[in-house]
């Protein structure tokens, strides 16, 4: 069997690179460790970017999310007890976010996938990118007890953090950037309706918080824990304790509680894998680059690595150039780097460092009150909130 | 004797609140326990704020800058080998900064101060505050072996970092907040023509480089150099050298070298001690702050303590109101720790740390890349460069 790409992961970089690649005309095939349940069980991001939203339109699969997200104009900076409104629509002359999760992107893009008939190898084991410093790449995986190759011209390297395909690359050929946090996110997912219409970021003397939501009955909230915290010690009673000594006193109120459909903690990482290319293996997405929570990138960083990937293919098919190829890595890693910026930012603004001194704390105080009261300064926040264009 | 407001140190700070207040018909005396060619022998900034330019125009000691300083439209920020301007004059609306030297600042404040026919004890002997808690505070001090006191209404601390009045206020009564910078800075004068016509700030894998100037033909230029080196092992030849490696080939080729006139390393430091006012104590500039010199920040932070300061005495004296002096702590705070936080801002854009991971150093390159790039990141920095508004 053969594909012109052979993209590994169905998450939603992968999914998404497949029905971008579709409408160019450009024949694709996925491969997926996981089933289609496992991958619609992940809960995370939920924030789209502008440019995320016009790459699903480009997809055809933004149908229901135009229907049900929510488009939201601002968020809210809480520090000091109060709460500052940045107006993203009006200081970025226009754009704002849909609030839409992730899991309801993926199933869009899976449903998107069927009704254009194209195959996703799901369940395949061992998958391994083979060859691709050739011209002739190919995919093995195992399924149902038996081996298969998949020839191919290029591998798109769309599984996440802990995939084969950077795995696959010599130690010598890459290079990795790392940060880690010294805490983590506590997350929990209720069928509550949020606190507030726009998301409320809170920097506090306990932490920092973030109440967000999936829809107008579905709230997730996030409270900044050590790293030594364990979930199955934070009973709902706890959290929802906590969260609300982190919120000023109308959210405070306002607040309604429910018993969590999931809870988990995640460890905060920034991180980035140079190149993104090697011969023929194009890696996007989370398989080449983390970011903190804090600021929403991941998501929208995945889109924006696909869709240069898809213009790039489409123009080595459509018009025999390998020039957006060979510009692929360099182009993604500098609105790559841009957003890690962004997010290490966000983070070191937002959160209490357990490590930092108290000069550290008073010129976090100081940057808040600048930034919501400097128009310059809240523009570069809305303009890297909302994403920044793409090159 | 006795005068409304003693004024404790002759540097700008002191000298520039002496003549707003003398302005605003308040008596001062100033005490100082150097000489006045060693005040004017000490070689500082030289880049002023409108604000500062105001303030001096206030106190009628702007002749002379007006005639020989330089207004400057813009900076120019280097990395990755090339320049790229930032359009102050633009990008704020109309401000810009004068190029003075704090020399030069110092000197018409004397000479305004001599014309008002003000008194300025000089070699002043154990200055003391005294009585600063209670309504009818004095100072004390030693002169020609014979000890005076002198009653006053107010008593001004504009002694500087190392200077009595700080460490006059009990210290439980005072919060101090500080961060040292793993880096100092060389710095060379001499009466070569300036590289370029505006200021240089330099971002290089070598370290941090400032190409400033003094006038037309007395440059000041500074190298980022580790704290354990000593300046008597940087004979001017090295410093030349050094500070090619880390220009562009167009301004490495316009550099014109000659013999300092004054050569030394400074730490770097940033300083802020809570509150600014006890009793009948107000301290005022570096006597309360300290910012690393990244930025030009502390002599125009000095400056506008002692605006806020003159002000707040002026209200006193004037309107019988006690509530500028109430505030005078609270109000200047709030734009030191937003220079603060500009000045350790973009001490750490611009400078390499050398305990930072690759992936610190990737984030300054992509904030660089950022800020040129972006009218709100560009303007950001512009209308901090300038100086925030007075409150």
């Amino acid at each position: 069997m053969r594909t012109q790409v052979a993209i590994i992961g169905a998450g939603p970089a992968g999914l998404l690179l497949g029905q971008l690649l579709y409408e160019a005309g450009i024949d694709n095939i996925i491969f997926e460790q996981r089933s289609p349940d496992y991958v619609l069980g992940r809960i995370r991001a939920g924030v789209l970017e502008q440019v995320t939203v016009d790459l699903l339109a480009q997809a055809k699969a933004d149908k229901r999310m135009l229907a049900e997200g929510l488009p939201h104009d601002g968020i809210e900076l809480l520090f000091g007890g109060k709460r500052h409104r940045i107006d993203l629509h009006e200081l970025t002359g226009g754009k704002r976010v849909m609030v839409y999760g992730q899991t309801e992107v993926t199933r869009d893009l899976m449903e998107a996938r069927k009704r254009a008939g194209l195959l996703t190898v799901y369940e395949a084991q061992n998958v391994t990118p083979l060859e691709f410093g050739s011209e002739r790449p190919r995919v093995r995986y195992e399924k149902d007890g038996q081996q298969h190759e998949i020839s191919c011209d290029f591998i798109a390297g769309c599984d996440g953090f802990h995939g084969v395909c950077r795995a696959s690359i010599p130690a010598d050929s890459i290079r990795n950037y790392e940060k880690v946090y010294p805490f983590g996110w506590l997350g929990i997912l209720a069928d509550v309706p949020p606190v507030s219409h726009e998301l409320i970021y809170a920097h506090t003397e306990r932490g920092f918080a973030l109440c967000s939501q999936r829809s107008a009955t579905r709230s997730r909230y996030y409270l900044q824990v050590p790293l030594t915290d364990k979930v199955e010690n934070w009973s709902d009673e706890a959290f929802w304790d906590e969260l609300r000594l982190r919120l000023d006193p109308e959210a405070r109120a306002n607040l309604v509680t429910g018993a969590s459909l999931e809870k988990s903690i995640a460890p905060l990482r920034s991180f980035v894998s140079e190149p993104m290319r090697f011969g023929r293996m194009f890696l996007a997405g989370d398989a080449a680059h983390i970011v903190p929570p804090t600021g929403a990138k991941g998501l929208n960083l995945a889109a924006s690595d696909v869709g240069y990937l898809s213009r790039a293919f489409a123009e080595f098919y459509q018009q025999r150039s390998s020039e957006g190829i060979d510009r692929y890595s360099e182009v993604s890693l500098r609105r790559v780097w841009k957003a890690e910026r962004f997010s290490w930012w966000m983070t070191s603004l937002m959160h209490r460092f357990p490590d930092s001194g108290d000069f550290d704390r008073k010129v976090q105080e100081a940057e808040l009150d600048y930034l919501v009261h400097s128009r310059a300064g809240a523009t570069s926040l809305a303009e890297n909130y909302v994403g920044l264009p793409l090159n």
